[in-house]
């Protein structure tokens, strides 16, 4: 298994620090989640049925033509390389590390390159690979850029994956999510994501947003029931909830350049990143990481190139405590 | 995909009659479900983690050495074929469907055979997949049977898949649960879930258990946080309640020797079964089937053999309706 953020009860262990004395900025999760209603004892009771309106939801929700739910945009992370014959997959370095794992897993080869080597990695790949924005970088890609990338692959039957799960609180402009599927963009498959913006990652709820010829296969793979039905139900009333998303939306940009200001201010430099979380590529990013743990506040640390991520405090007192602590670091 | 019970939109589409008018009996599904606690926001927003107890809690209840959780015994089901090179499957004729979809899928040949062929069938198979009790028919193997065939297949490499979804309301001492993956029983893997027996089909939660030889490359197959973070709270509440476990288990017994003797009395004829089901093998099962569904009332059909099968109904009206309606049935 790959190392990813969010693993609490293992640094607690580690650092000897409780579970609830923690603050976790480990994640892109969004601190303030949507509220779920109770969910009624029949949710829990029966099995999940197509039927029940959360693929139409999503397609409005997201503009898109069709909507498969997945366990996670994890799943289809994971599953889309098993239903294409090995070849050759390019991705962005750095970039989320399940794609690599999965691509590898199912007997692909695995091309990383940065955003500038792309276009020609297209030319070559029958997969590319792709989050927008970027992950854990936050590179952004214009939607020319990357329907000039989909005729590329085209030609030789390739896909290009679009991993959307940061998408929601960017330019809706620049999304593939209406694209995917339609003639123009047969060979798109956008993956989208409830556990980012709406803060819903223990939901394990996604969408894979693709032609029929993709969806079908895929919805093989990924067995009947596999969204579990409560996690169904809270999707349902998160993606009707319009005033919702627009309040969160906005309190997630003026988030996001409140954090980006206080690296900004605390000398730790430019950082890069989404309205969800900052990034900063640093030599001294094992040392940053380890730093803020021995104070009870988790970062993600990358090895390789040396960074450390980091997520939005959820209140007041959260800012706080971590502009305190980036006092205390010498620069 | 395949059919399934419990799709009652669909039905409720097919005939006509409001979702909420139905008297769903097609499932296998306890009608008293444990009654879940609230999901503290916590819960959905942050990522599920493995160190939450659940595997613990999980081995205590089944009395195993090692758990796997899995997002529905499904997950089992579907990926254990995928870690086996191509062979023989062989499985009970009738047997849940999804056994012979899914290693046909994996690229298996798939045996199908009486419970008396199975010893013969075992020592040329690579795999053995039986229900204990099996479903929809409701037959039982002993302990020692199941052993016997597991040394059997253990000459070829091969693996007796034991699924006791329906085990839990049985005598525990026929489960595999305490054996699979001891020395004695290292091809051995045994399917729990949580969807009959304490009534939470919704949740998604299952488990496998086996050695870790099994368990390690399953895991890899299922991926990370497959199993949602709300559905593990309820498992790990369910796993650990143990004077609701006893209070279920006599109220299952009580209500499937009713509705065993509801159907005899009604001169539909003897009828096989666990606590949770009752299945009548009947060349006019598809009229039976049709004749209830008109009067709203769901069971589940099977074409071959031809057959129903009945769940339990959940309240003394809900018996009365059934009542009623086998009352009208010509026999």
């Amino acid at each position: 298994m790959l190392e990813h953020g969010g693993r609490l009860l293992a640094a607690a262990q580690r650092y000897g620090i409780a579970p609830e004395d923690w603050l976790d900025l480990s994640t892109g999760v969004a601190p303030h989640a949507y509220p779920v209603p109770p969910i009624p004892p029949a949710v829990w009771q029966r099995l999940p049925e197509d039927e029940d309106g959360l693929a139409e939801l999503a397609c409005r929700y997201y503009g898109a033509r069709q909507a498969l739910p997945l366990p996670g945009s994890q799943a289809g992370i994971q599953l889309l390389p098993r239903l294409k014959a090995p070849g050759i997959a390019a991705m962005l370095e750095p970039s989320y590390e399940e794609y690599a794992g999965a691509w590898s897993a199912a007997g692909h080869s695995v091309q990383r390159c940065s955003a500038e080597e792309l276009p020609k990695a297209a030319g070559a790949a029958d997969a590319v690979v792709i989050g927008n924005p970027n992950n854990p970088a936050g590179q952004r890609f214009s939607r020319r850029t990357l329907l000039d990338l989909a005729r590329q692959l085209e030609a030789r039957g390739g896909w290009l994956i679009v991993d959307e799960a940061f998408a929601d609180a960017e330019e809706k402009s620049e999304s593939l999510a209406d694209a995917a599927g339609s003639a123009a963009a047969a060979n798109v498959v956008v993956l989208r994501s409830l556990g980012k913006f709406f803060g819903l990652a223990g939901a394990r709820v996604g969408f894979a947003l693709a032609a029929d010829a993709i969806l079908a296969p895929l919805a093989e793979a990924i067995g009947p029931w596999a969204v579990a039905h409560p996690s169904r139900h809270a999707a349902r009333a998160a993606l009707a909830d319009g005033a919702w998303q627009a309040a969160q939306r906005a309190r997630l940009q003026r988030a996001g350049a409140r954090l980006h200001g206080l690296l900004a201010a605390a000398g730790l430099g430019e950082s890069s990143g989404t309205a969800l979380f900052r990034y900063l590529a640093r030599d001294d990013a094992r040392q940053l990481h380890e730093f803020f743990a021995r104070q009870g506040i988790l970062l993600r640390h990358f090895a390789q190139p040396a960074a450390v991520r980091v997520g939005l405090p959820a209140c007041e007192a959260d800012w706080q405590r971590l502009a305190a602590a980036i006092g205390q670091w010498r620069i």
